[in-house]
């Protein structure tokens, strides 16, 4: 399966936060999520392991106790259930991929 | 756990491909790769399930049967087991991110 980024559908979160769906299977999926200066992505959790990659701009993460800025060709990693979150420091985008695929998106 | 993209070790493939160990944990890793204008990613399978992202640069892409060219924000899903591989159109970089976690990259 092959998506295109340009052509996925993107939601809107509101607050700043846009979301859209990329490639993904049964196993993996890969979203984009875009947050204008100064959203916030809040802290929460989930049962799925999740890797998170800064595509543009500069954001402060919170992942566990642990807070770190990040900003372009960053990443870091999610445990499952571990609460995390961010906040746009820089208008910017990061590419989040989950496993497994993240059902709860697609509703 | 937090990885850096600029102080992670980039390992030589040789044929103008580069490959750096970014965030991972059990369940996913991610990894950038570097190619050179006509590097070749062969194709090859694994039991892993793949999602690539085009950071930047122009590929040719042949995952099972198919051939697509993609290029910045496009992205791929492989399924485990499926023959896949890339040929450099423009000098670029591919974000792979594998489930489970590539053990053979760390050796």
């Amino acid at each position: 399966m092959i998506k295109y980024g340009n052509s996925a559908t993107e939601k809107n979160l509101g607050g700043g936060v846009c979301r859209k769906i990329l490639a993904f299977g049964e196993e993996i999926m890969a979203v984009e999520v875009s947050f204008e200066e100064g959203a916030v992505g809040s802290v929460h959790s989930h049962p799925h392991s999740q890797i998170s990659y800064v595509l543009e701009g500069r954001f402060e993460a919170r992942i566990g106790g642990e807070v770190k800025e990040i900003s372009q060709g960053d990443s870091y990693y999610t445990e499952p259930d571990m609460p995390h979150g961010v906040v746009c420091l820089e208008k910017g985008k990061l590419l989040d991929v989950f496993t497994p695929m993240r059902m709860d998106f697609l509703s």
